[in-house]
């Protein structure tokens, strides 16, 4: 008991030394450690750099308001307002500084012109009525306000301007019961805002410009890509079949594209908030204005939803242990060819959204994948008649099950971003094929080669091996009045989205 | 042709005067629906009428600043800053408006400070010399501090406190240049924006609060309940089985609790957003300061992976038609009883968290669905001899093999809730059991009859039939150390979590 008192002790005393002696250590850890995130969150989006010092630039520029005389003089110490708006106004991407601009100049118009209105009336009301009267109004205006903040559709797109609108009001009708000169301040507070965001829009559109639109664009396709990793690999991965070239297999000890699809599970309010922000946007590259945003939502919930099943799928990955390997290799071979047809297919569409192009071969891999289900289907048939162990093959089975539900899932994506390249007026490609692959696209009816072809008269079916012919797919879809878009392209229902 | 045209120009005249025919009309419309909307908001939660008026309250009480005149001799224009900081920090919940006001305060404090100290150091360089220095200061800091807020973890909480460093630096050592009384100044701001501060956390914490902390622990809670409601359901309806008094089915009519899963798929956001702002706020109700409110999260994210599964089920829902009927009731029983033990072990879960109580019950509940799972193998194992085509029966063993695997997320969910209940010390109840159920349970070992209860000699095991003994269910995973707190409940890890 005694020694371990005295141990104690000595450990007390010796501690304090310890941490002196190593606080110099920790200090370097801690730095080195704050180096490593920062050289990573630098990293991962170079644009943050870019942006911080966009902001650095445009507030140093605003300070002239003080440094230079004239414009001094001008506006006096309302100069401060234009300092003010930079810092709260300027956002990462362009939309978003033009949704706070443009709430915080049209708020503070409306809410200045209220603010005069109101003090004008309650100054007929004389000094004991006034403050019982402006009071009045701030209570009921700042309330009304903050309950409209709760309605979705105000929370999403007008939450600063709502914002800005109580707090110019209330600072108009209150600071006018002191200073006289009302209209004047009103004015040139205004005007300082102006320029304050005028400053921040002029910087974020012309200096290396983040547009959300953009953004969400790359998101949806770099999204569906994930999905199509793990389609593409999954089957390899669950049969224990690598190095494929045939099936585009990667080496087992790559498994990051069986975790990709996860970030993609929680990516809604990422998407919601792009697509608000990139409503506010100006056409920008190959956007328009008034782009079909809303069909990127769309086809959100339509990749989230393949990606839920992709989850239930993924939990089987380890369970093919315990299958018998006759049953498993009875099966592997539909399922792999339809998992990497998926696979192909989501590329295919991520593609199309990436080079903003009509996604016309997608429908030969899902026309494949149902082949591939098909054969499945008559794999499995032929399978039940060995009586193999039903409990050991259960998961096995559950795998194929899954995998033949997401083809409805790939269908309903494909139909969606057919839905978004005729609003968005996607530009049509003539898809180059290999002849080899024709036999089977003929067998499935669901392209015919397109004979004579400008002038070239080797156009003729199952004709020579590494030769190449320009074939026109036809796609059902692309006509189809299911999706909502029976019209030609060039009258797109876009003002309906949006 | 020209009927055609004298029509369209008919329409063209009549088309103004119909529109303003049914001007008021779509008036009425418009206001009738907004007031609807109206009604919705305030009805889905009637705190944000309250509020709104706390809101009301809150700026009507800081006008008094400009209004009763002692007061705005104290203080001058610069009441202006109060009005100002309660627009923007008054929040929805407590957590919220603290976060916001604690941020504003130290940021201001802080910034204040670093803007006397540059403005003292530029001062000393000339009057060539000060605007360079400031402007390299202003550029400096501002660029640094937008950066930090890329940083994951000063987004999520300080994120506001850096805008307002900015901000208010850059007023102050630019203002300072003009401005010859830059500490009263600094001093002045800061005062009032403590003042207006001080208002918005005493009334939010004492007018009827919201605490963020309290609305997470509601949300996972319903969360859990949602996914249970599924459960329950899923049986009876996948089966179309109605009506049963023992599986609890509800009539066929109410389909809501099949979609009420789908809310939960989402909640990601919102959960982090309210644990972020629960972190902030003081002791409340049943909850201490530093309530491990991230091992919410930790449940979120397991609540979330039931809910895909839940969602790969629901794709099923329809497809038992196909499935040849002695198959379906084959594994009826088994797997009705399975989804109703699920069920009703995540009802126990929810119910643990609502009362904060040690969900001891939820155990026999999930041993009772491996009863079920062990006779659903058992029932498939005869099935199989019976010979049935596979290839119908491959949804429902999909079904089957989905809900097998819903008992791994369950246990994960329920161990997670059991370390929650051991950080925030949740309550211990003596569960009254029916000696009815006794027989099973001793069956699967789980629990074991205590004898001599409280000097009671009457425990003696399978006795009298309606008579109710106290029975102490000692749960494995209470003291398993995979939980990760292996210690007794006084010695918590919640540091080492928070």
């Amino acid at each position: 008991m005694e020694i371990d008192q005295k141990n104690q002790e000595k450990t007390g005393s010796t501690r304090v030394y310890d941490w002196v002696k190593t606080l110099p250590c920790k200090i370097k850890t801690k730095a080195l450690e704050i180096a490593k995130k920062t050289k990573k969150v630098g990293k991962d989006d170079p644009r943050r750099i870019i942006h911080s010092l966009k902001v650095g630039f445009a507030l140093t520029l605003v300070s002239l308001f003080y440094y230079v005389r004239p414009l001094y003089n001008g506006f006096g110490s309302l100069g401060m307002w234009a300092v003010f708006t930079v810092v709260v106004v300027f956002e990462f991407s362009v939309g978003a500084t033009l949704c706070k601009s443009m709430n915080r100049g049209f708020a503070t118009m409306l809410a200045g012109a209220l603010g005069v209105g109101v003090q004008e009336l309650a100054s007929l009301l004389g000094d004991k009525g006034e403050p019982i009267v402006l009071g009045f109004f701030v209570f009921i205006l700042a309330a009304t306000s903050t309950f409209s903040r709760f309605f979705p559709h105000i929370k999403a797109r007008y939450d600063y301007g709502v914002l800005i609108f109580i707090l110019t009001f209330s600072l108009v009708s209150i600071s006018g019961y002191r200073a006289d000169k009302i209209i004047e301040l009103a004015h040139q507070r205004l005007s300082t805002i102006l320029l304050g965001g005028a400053i921040c829009i002029i910087i974020s559109i012309f200096v290396c410009p983040v547009w959300a639109g953009q953004d969400l664009h790359n998101l949806v396709a770099s999204n569906l890509e994930k999905l199509a990793s793990f389609l593409e690999g999954f089957g390899g991965e669950y049969f224990e079949v690598y190095g494929d070239e045939d099936s585009g297999m990667v080496p087992k000890e790559d498994k990051s594209f069986l975790l990709g699809y996860k970030t993609v599970l929680n990516t809604k309010a990422n998407e919601e908030t792009l697509a608000n922000f990139a409503w506010w946007e100006p056409g920008h590259g190959s956007f328009q204005f008034r782009h079909p945003w809303k069909q990127y939502l769309k086809i959100g919930v339509l990749i989230r939803k393949c990606a839920y099943q992709i989850d239930a799928l993924s939990a089987y990955i380890k369970s093919n242990i315990q299958t018998p390997t006759e049953f498993k290799i009875k099966i592997q071979k539909p399922c792999m060819k339809m998992s990497s047809e998926f696979g192909k297919a989501l590329k295919e569409l991520a593609t199309a959204i990436k080079t903003m192009t009509n996604p016309s071969s997608t429908s030969i891999h899902i026309e494949n994948s149902k082949v591939a289900i098909d054969e499945l289907k008559i794999a499995m048939d032929v399978a039940l008649k060995e009586r193999f162990d039903l409990l050991k093959i259960v998961p096995a089975i559950t795998v194929a099950s899954i995998l033949m539900d997401i083809i409805k899932s790939i269908e309903e994506i494909s139909d969606s971003i057919h839905e978004l390249s005729h609003q968005a007026h996607f530009k049509n490609v003539e898809k180059k094929l290999s002849l080899e692959k024709l036999p089977q696209l003929l067998h499935r009816g669901s392209v015919k080669p397109v004979s004579d072809v400008g002038g070239g008269g080797g156009g003729g079916g199952e004709g020579g091996g590494g030769d190449h012919v320009i074939i026109e797919v036809h796609e059902k879809s692309l006509d189809s009045p299911e999706n909502g878009n029976p019209h030609a392209p060039n009258t797109s229902s876009r003002d309906v989205v949006l």
